[in-house]
C-alpha cells in the first residue's frame, strides 16, 4: 500500500474518535427537521433509502433559510426574500417541498393526514431561489417541451423518426407515434407534459392508499409541464434529493441531454484541453464552494463555469456573475436548427416563421430573420459575458483568436449546409423524391435523412469543435467535417445516381 | 491549495505513525502465507510486480477461509462450505488457486518442484465459492462460447465479419477466419476453447524451464472454455489478482464487452441519470462493503446493483438477494437476437429451432417460439425482482410507469424490426440479392448489413436507452430511433433503387 | 455519512494546524521566486487566476533546478547539465520561462521594461530537459505539421475534407480551405506554423500596452511550428502552467488527438481491460512519482506506461527506460495510411515515395517501400522495448501469444485495405468516377470516402483493439471488423449498381 494513501481505508475502530467529528459536519444540524417531515422520514426512510440518505447529506437537510440568508452576498446559495415564516426555521424536508403550494397542484392529493404532491416543480423551488427561478424562465431551455411541440417542422421531424412503420405494397405506411414512444425519445430531454388521469388505490406495507395516476411521469426533462402549470424542472440538472450545486458543476450533469451526435457537447468536452485537464485533475477540485474561485477550486472549466456559475478570482473579485438563463453567455444558435444563426430573442420561439412561412428564425438560404433574433449589440454583450469566463486563464489575443476562429467555422458550416440544401432543392424539384414543393414530409426519404444528418449532426459537430476546443479529432474524424463534406459527397452521388436512371422515360413511374 | 485537502498529499516524513496504522489493515496479516505460495513470491514478485502488488491489496492475501467464514451471513464474501482442510488457515495465494485441482487441468505442469496450472477455472475458484459458481453455470452467460460458435446463424454472422474477402473477377471470394482473427474478434467476449498443443522449453531468469503451450490465450471471454472443461472465467469481472468486488461493482467492468452499438449498455448508462450520479459522485462511495447498503453506501445504481448485488436499505433489511446468475432479474432478451423476446428458457441455446428450422427462438415475424423462452410468470418473477432495487429511490407509479414505457418500446422497436425484415424479404424474393430463400448467406451483401445493423444496433440500443435510462439521446439519435428509422429508409431506397434498374430486362444478369 | 469518509469534508475549523502542514506542503518554497517573476505576479495572479494558482501547485514553483540536480538519478525530473547559473536557484516562473531565449524569438517584445514572449517553445524547455527534447525531435510527432502540409496526397485529402464546397450547375465546385479552417482542423493536432504578423496597441487595465500579433495561434499541437524556428509544443501533453507528469500519464492527456475513429486508441483503451482497472482504481493511484513503479504506484498501464514512462519494479530495478520518442516502442505504424507497415526510418516523412511517385511508405499493393522503413531487427528492438512494459504484470507466453494476434491482424487488416483498394482501383479505372488514373483527387467522391474509411477508420480501429486490449467490441461492432467488411461490401454494391446503369451506352454522360 502506498505511503500516499486515503483516509477511507482507516480502520473506523482505530479512528472512531476522529470519525464523530467528521459525522457532525454532516448531521449535526438534522434536528431543525420539521414536524411533518419527521413523520415523512418514519416510513421513507426504509422504504426509499437511497434518496432519504442522499436528501441528509444536503444542504436541504442541514440548512434552514434564515441561516442560509445570513451569509454574505457572494455565499448566498439561496436568493429567495420573501420565505414564509413557517419555513425559517426547519430544515428543507420532505413536507417541506412536497407540501409547497398544495392548491397550486392538480396532482396534491391526500396522504396520511398530509396533503402533499409528487411533482415538485420551479414555482416551488421559487420559495427559496427566486431568482434562479426567474432567470431559467427567461431562457429557452424552460420552453423546451413547448417550442418543440409546437413547431410544425420539428413535428413531421418527430414523425419521421417516431412513428410506426409498416411495409404494405411496395410502399411505407406510417402510425404517429404513441405517447410513450415519444416520452421515452425527444420528449425525455425536452419534457414532457404531465396529466392526472385519475387516482388508484395502491396495496402498500402500511395498507390500502389512494394516489393520483400520473401520466407523462417520471419525465425530468428540462422544459416539463408540470400539473401546476409551470415549466421546468430543477432535478434535471441538480439530481434526485441532495439537489447538489457540486452535481450540477460537474459535466456529467449535461451529458444526458448533451451528448448524441445532435449536440456533443458532452463528448466534444471529453476530448478537449479543458476536459482532459478536468479528467486528470478533477478529483483534486472542490466544487461546492460559492463562490467558485478559478485557480483554487478549480484548473479547468466545466459546462457550468463557462455558462452558469458566479466566478471569482482569487482576490475575490467577481470575474462574471451566476446566471440560470443559460443563453445570457450565449450570442450563437448553433445547434438542432438547419443553419447556426444569432440567438433567438425570445425564450419562446412559437411565433417564430421565415418569410416562406417556416417555423424557422432563418431562409433557407440560411439568411436570419431579423425580428426573431437578437441583435448585433445583444450578441456582443452576451459574447462578452461569456469571454469573461475565459480571462480566468487566457490573454485577450487567445480569445479573440479562439473567437474569430469559431466564427469562421459558422461561416464555413452555414456555407456547407448551403450547399447541401441546394443539392436537396435540386432533388425536391426534380421530384426525385416528394419534399417541400409537393408540400410533403422533409424526413421520410433515406436522401433527406442524408441531408438532415449534414445539419442536425455534422455541422453542430464541427460548430461544437470549434467553440469548446477549438477544434480537434471531434471537428474532423469524430461526425466533423470529414462527415460534413462526405454528406454533401452523398447527396450529390444519389441525386446523380437516381438521375441517370429516370432520366429515361420509359422508367419512370 | 484548498482547505478542503485530501491526505494523499500529507508528507509522510510527518505522519509516519499514522502510515504505520494504515499499513497494517492492508499488509497485516501476510503472515497467513502458505509455504509453497511464498516460494512462488521469491521469484514472481519482482517479475510481476503488477499483479502481486495487486494480490497483497486484495482481501485474498488478507483473509484466510475460516476468518472469512466467520463473519454474519449478510457480511460473507465466500460460500464455499466444504474447504479442504489444508486450506481453511493460509491466504489465498499463487498456489492455493494454481495448484488447485491439479488432476483435473490438461494445462497442469511441473514447475520447480509444484504442479502448477496456468488457467484458474470457475470450478478452481468454487472451492470456496460454489453458490456463485453454480449460479453463474445456470446463466447464459457461461454459455456464450457455446451458444455462438454452435448457431449457425451466428456462424454465418460470423464469417462475413471475419473472412479474408478477396476481389476476383469482379467478384468478391472468402476464405474462412482464422482462429486467431476469432480470438481477436467475437470470442474476445464470448470466450475462446483454450486448448494445450504441446509444451516447449523457454530461457529464463532462473534457466532452461519447460512450460505447456496454449491455443486461444490469452482470453477472459464470460463463455471461455477451460482446460479443465469448465466453462466462464471470473476474471472477466473481477480482473486480475486483486478479484476485486469494488471492480466487479464499477460500470468500468462491463464495458469491455457492453459498450459497442450491438450491446451499448455503458454508453447508456454513461448518459443516463444514474450514471450523471455515479460519475459525479462515486469518489465518495464504498464499493467494497458486503452487503451493500442503498443510501449509505452509494446514491444510484451501477451494472451490479440492478443486475447481481446484495443491497440492504438502512435498516440492513435486504432489498435484493445477491445471484451470479445474471439472467435472474431480466425477463427480456433485448439484444444479439432479431427480436426483442422472453428471455430464453436454457442457458444452452443449442437446440433451439424456430418453425422454419432457424436456430432462433422467435419466429421470423418476431412471435417467440413458446418451447424455448420462459413463461409470462417467470418473467413476472423476474421483473419483480429487477424491480426490486428500483424501490430504493423511486415509487411504485414511478416503477411501473418506466417498465411499461420499457414494454412500450420493445413492442414499438420489434414492430420496426419486422416492417425492415419484410421488405429484406422483399429484396431476397425478387433476387435483388441472394439470402434466405436462396440458400445463401444473409450478411454477406451490402443491403443486408443495412437489415442488421437495424436489428443489431439500432433496435437494440433503442432498448437499452428505454431499459436503462427511460430514454434520453440514445434513444434518438446516439444510434436510436432516428437510425432506426433511417435505415428501414435506407432499406426501401436501395430496393427502389434498384428496382427501377433491374426492371428492364435487357440489364438484368 | 459513512465511516469510510474522507478528508475533504473535515470542517476546516477543527483541523487547522494539520491544514497548515499540509499548506506548507504545496507552497513552502515559493519564496525562491525571482524577482522578475515576481513583478509578473502582481498583475497576472488576479488577471489569470487559473494559469498562476496552477503553476504554484507545480513543481516548477516549488522546485529549483539546483535541487533538482540533487536528486538520485532514477528521481530525476531534469537531464538539463548546462542550466545557467542565474536559473540554477530560483523557481522555474513567468520569466524562466517567457524571457528565455529572446533573441531566437520572434515573438519577443518589450512588456514593462522586460522583454518576453509569449510562445514557450521545446527549444526553452531544453535549458532544463534536453534529454526529453532531444528524444521529442527525433520523433515522427515533432514532424506532424510538416509530414502533413508537404505530402501531396495529404493535401488532397485535407483539400476534400475543408474546402468550401458550392453547388453550380449540377456539379460541386471547389475553393481551397482558408486558414482558420485548417488551424481548426487538421492543424489541431498536427500543430499550426506560427507567424508575427504585425503588433497592436491594445487598451488594458494598466493602460495602453503593445502586443505582437500571432497568427496560427491559440494551439498546442504536436508538431507545432514555433516563432523560434523549433518544432513542438511540451503543453500538448503537460498542459497549462502546472506541466504536470501526472496528468501526461493519465489517458485524457492523450484523448484530445487520440480518440477519433481514425486513431481511437482512447476509446479503445477505455473499453480494455486495462481501461476498466484504470478507471476503478486510477482514484487510489499514485501520478506524480519519479520513478514510477508498477504494482505499488498502478496497477494497469496508461498510454504512458507503455509508450513513454520510466518503470521500475518494487525493488526499484529498472523494467523499461524513459524516452520521449514515443517511436522507440513503437514497430509498426498502424494508423492514418492505407496499410500499416514497419515504421517510417526517420522522423521526417517529406521524402518518402513509392514506385509509383506517391507520397506513401508502402505500394497500392500494401508492400513496404524498404529503403523508408525500419528494418526487422529494429522492428524487434523496438517489439522487446515494448514488451518489457508488459512483462510487469504477463508471462512471456501470454505476451507473445498476444503479440501473434496482433501481427495476424495487421496482416489480415491489410488483406482487407487490399481487396477495398483493388474494387476502388476497378471503379477508377472503369471511369465511373474520376481519380489515381485520371490524375484527379482520390478522395472527392461519396464511393471514394467510402474507401478511405475503410482504411482511416475501420482497419485502424481493428489494429488499435488488437494492440491495445486483443480485440473487444471496437475489435467487430464499434468501427472494427464489422464495418470493415462491410465497407468492402458497400465498395462492391456501388459499382455493381452504377455499372448495371452505366452499362447502357445510350445513358453515358
Amino acid at each position: 500500500m502506498s505511503q500516499h494513501t486515503r483516509i477511507h481505508v482507516i480502520p473506523w475502530t482505530m479512528l472512531c474518535c476522529l470519525l464523530v467529528l467528521l459525522d457532525w459536519s454532516n448531521e449535526g444540524s438534522c434536528s431543525q427537521t420539521s414536524e411533518a417531515t419527521g413523520e415523512c422520514l418514519t416510513c421513507h426512510e426504509a422504504l426509499h433509502p437511497g434518496i432519504v440518505q442522499g436528501w441528509r447529506k444536503s444542504h436541504h437537510a442541514r440548512v434552514s433559510p434564515s441561516e442560509a440568508q445570513k451569509k454574505p452576498d457572494l455565499e448566498r446559495r439561496m436568493s429567495g426574500t420573501a420565505v414564509p415564516d413557517t419555513l425559517q426555521n426547519t430544515a428543507v424536508g420532505c413536507f417541506e417541498c412536497h407540501g409547497m403550494r398544495a392548491d397550486a397542484h392538480k396532482d396534491s392529493f391526500e396522504h396520511n393526514g398530509y396533503t402533499i404532491h409528487i411533482v415538485v416543480s420551479p414555482d416551488d423551488c421559487a420559495t427559496c431561489h427566486e431568482v434562479e427561478r426567474r432567470q431559467y424562465r427567461d431562457n429557452t431551455m424552460s420552453f423546451a417541451h413547448t417550442n418543440l411541440v409546437k413547431n410544425g417542422l420539428y413535428q413531421d421531424l418527430i414523425a419521421s423518426i417516431n412513428s410506426t412503420m409498416s411495409f404494405q405494397g411496395q410502399s411505407l405506411k406510417s402510425v404517429p407515434p404513441n405517447e410513450k414512444t415519444n416520452a421515452d425519445s425527444c420528449l425525455f430531454c425536452h419534457g414532457t407534459s404531465i396529466s392526472i388521469t385519475g387516482s388508484a388505490a395502491r396495496e402498500t406495507d402500511f395498507g390500502e392508499m389512494t394516489f393520483p395516476i400520473l401520466s407523462g411521469w417520471p419525465n425530468q426533462g428540462v422544459g416539463r409541464i408540470n400539473p401546476d402549470g409551470s415549466a421546468g424542472s430543477c432535478t434535471s440538472c441538480h439530481p434526485r434529493h441532495d439537489f447538489s450545486i457540486a452535481a450540477a458543476r460537474k459535466p456529467a450533469a449535461c451529458a444526458e441531454c448533451h451528448i448524441g451526435p445532435d449536440v456533443p457537447a458532452y463528448k466534444v468536452f471529453e476530448a478537449s484541453k479543458h476536459g482532459a485537464i478536468y479528467t486528470s485533475q478533477e478529483s483534486t477540485w472542490t466544487f461546492d464552494a460559492v463562490p467558485w474561485t478559478v485557480g483554487k477550486d478549480f484548473s479547468a472549466p466545466t459546462c457550468a463555469a463557462c455558462h452558469a456559475s458566479l466566478l471569482v478570482n482569487s482576490a475575490g473579485e467577481v470575474m462574471v456573475e451566476r446566471s440560470h438563463a443559460f443563453t445570457d453567455r450565449i450570442p450563437w444558435r448553433i445547434l438542432g436548427l438547419i443553419y447556426a444563426h444569432p440567438h433567438a430573442a425570445a425564450p419562446d420561439n412559437t411565433n417564430i416563421r421565415n418569410s416562406a412561412g417556416i417555423p424557422l428564425p432563418t431562409e433557407l438560404s440560411g439568411e436570419p430573420v431579423a425580428q426573431f433574433v437578437i441583435t448585433s449589440e445583444e450578441q456582443t454583450k452576451r459574447k462578452k459575458q461569456m469571454q469573461a469566463s475565459c480571462r480566468g486563464c487566457h490573454s485577450s489575443q487567445w480569445i479573440e483568436n479562439h473567437w474569430s476562429g469559431f466564427e469562421n467555422t459558422i461561416a464555413e458550416t452555414n456555407a456547407a449546409v448551403r450547399t447541401g440544401t441546394q443539392i436537396m432543392a435540386g432533388i425536391w424539384e426534380q421530384g426525385l423524391v416528394q419534399g417541400l414543393p409537393q408540400k410533403q414530409s422533409i424526413f421520410d426519404d433515406a436522401v433527406e435523412r442524408t441531408w438532415t444528418s449534414l445539419w442536425l449532426f455534422y455541422a453542430n459537430t464541427v460548430r461544437f469543435a470549434s467553440a469548446m476546443a477549438g477544434g480537434g479529432d471531434y471537428g474532423v474524424f469524430a461526425n466533423g467535417r470529414y462527415f460534413m463534406s462526405g454528406a454533401i459527397m452523398d447527396l450529390k452521388d444519389w441525386m446523380d445516381g437516381r438521375m441517370k436512371v429516370e432520366e429515361k422515360p420509359e422508367q419512370k413511374k
